[in-house]
């Protein structure tokens, strides 16, 4: 199979969108963007070994590649449109396209997000993914717009899918709380329909992908004001206290990965639609800097969250 | 230096275009289409030990990048707008990513093409740009319009970029002719100004990265039409011919990839136009396939271009 043969029998589909002029086959896509919106464009790279386990199933790494991307477009409120994909891989092994396919195109096809162009190369196994979607004009929401008094919501508590890869990376046993944790990790679900609706109410937000203490942080950064957070046992999910000791769930839920919530700030006279989408974790201060307690104590992490390039 | 800084210190800029809402960021971007365009979306991925040789200089890899990308653009003659660059490499070295920013950068400041989004993973060194641009609504060139009777033309004579890389791979003495060779391979110039020119005459265009001969197959076959080829030495550069033997020299013209010249076709009526900006080749026939004699003579390719996934 060479590398044509290998784009339409796995890529090619019919265009669905009446916006795409046109999709995969020329130098180049030709789309439309509705009067009166933006375009909202961004790009995630996941790398075997990192951000997914060595020997993670195909479909779940396709899955995983359009899901993080989504995850970037419902922080800002955005519909999603379209997407390119390049994939680098190994070998044109047809089982692994079949999978990498399906459950690319699963998720696409739930958010009718349109595969328009892409390019696959031999090499080390690296999937690049960048969706465009769209946003009515001028009402995207950003990192940049949390004032203090805003009360600070996440739509589902963080923790679970860290929690999940530790599972998957050491633990054999798999109780059905185990499970569930593995699947959070596995298949985040961008949260477009809830960005959809707090772009008209909340004042900041952003996915949490590499943490929720270092991801309110930046947010605390791009605003110019702190947070004190404000966290009980409560919170946590059932599956990781089931699955972990207290305080592993916490270093999963203030400092892991790969959750894919979003963190959101709404005014306090608006707290009763934040927590229509969402658990409330605490409140923008003045000031720099994230504080957090927990159970009423002062919670101080032991690392913040990832950084790709940190020493190890 | 982690994640942060190395996106900071390298490849976070002022703002430049006003149709740039919001830029590096945030979670994705936010751009604005101008009314009566349409988005022109493409994304092209290299490899090292692919597309340009283990040691290459961090600054030719870093042009080579987007020129690969803005040579697409080219093709469908869009302007160049906006790009987001997706970095998978080793290590955060600063004198590697000072020289593939400075390379980057040169080459979208040219066509004022905003970089305005992007990710940096660790891992094998894979890197993947998307160019997105615009173009006047209904007005993109395609592969697909060619006719029975149109003169088929290239912006310049292919063959020279992969002498170069011939050049480069094999021969340590280096004349003033294989030099020139080197730099038609390390710096393809994406033709967008006779894109835009084009636009508004060609039937049908696209960009030669593989190979004459494939890609004017590829362009027969998205049109329905064949092509005849009536090639003469003449055409050949100088540099190519004071390099190599003339058999290898056309084995580097038809065959040979890297070219980033646009092919395209116009209406015999309109051949003056097509010479404005390229040398004519051939021209379109009915039926299937491409025909091509040089010197008068039938020629057949042992090999017509490059394919990733081809067995070797």
């Amino acid at each position: 199979m060479n590398e044509f043969d290998l784009i339409n029998r796995y890529f090619c589909r019919t265009t669905r969108r009446d916006d795409v002029v046109l999709g995969i086959g020329d130098d180049a896509a030709l789309l439309r963007v509705p009067a009166d919106h933006e375009l909202v464009a961004a790009v995630d790279t996941i790398v075997e070994g990192v951000h997914f386990p060595i020997g993670s199933s195909a479909e779940d790494i396709g899955y995983r590649a359009l899901a993080v991307n989504l995850s970037d477009l419902a922080a800002m409120g955005a519909k999603p449109a379209w997407s390119t994909l390049s994939l680098s891989i190994p070998q044109a092994d047809e089982t692994w396209l079949n999978g990498f396919s399906r459950g690319f195109f699963a998720l696409a096809d739930t958010h009718r997000c349109e595969l328009v162009g892409g390019d696959t190369v031999r090499g080390a196994l690296v999937i690049t993914v960048q969706v465009m979607g769209i946003v009515e004009r001028g009402t995207a929401m950003r990192r940049s717009g949390a004032k203090a008094g805003d009360a600070i919501f996440v739509t589902t508590m963080t923790g679970e899918a860290a929690a999940g890869l530790a599972v998957v990376q050491s633990q054999p046993e798999q109780t059905a709380a185990a499970r569930r944790l593995i699947d959070k990790f596995l298949r985040p679900v961008p949260r477009i329909e809830q960005g959809r609706e707090l772009r008209l109410h909340a004042t900041a937000a952003m996915d949490v992908s590499d943490g929720l203490l270092i991801d309110l942080q930046r947010l605390c950064a791009a605003s110019g004001v702190g947070a004190l957070l404000d966290l009980s046992t409560s919170l946590l999910s059932n599956a990781l206290l089931d699955t972990f000791e207290e305080a592993e769930a916490w270093r999963f839920a203030l400092s892991g990965g790969d959750d894919y919530e979003l963190l959101y700030t709404v005014p306090p006279s608006l707290a009763h639609i934040g927590e229509q989408h969402g658990v409330r974790i605490g409140t923008i201060v003045n000031g720099a800097g994230v504080r957090c307690r927990v159970n009423g104590f002062e919670h101080v992490p032991s690392a913040i969250g990832y950084d790709h390039f940190a020493a190890r």
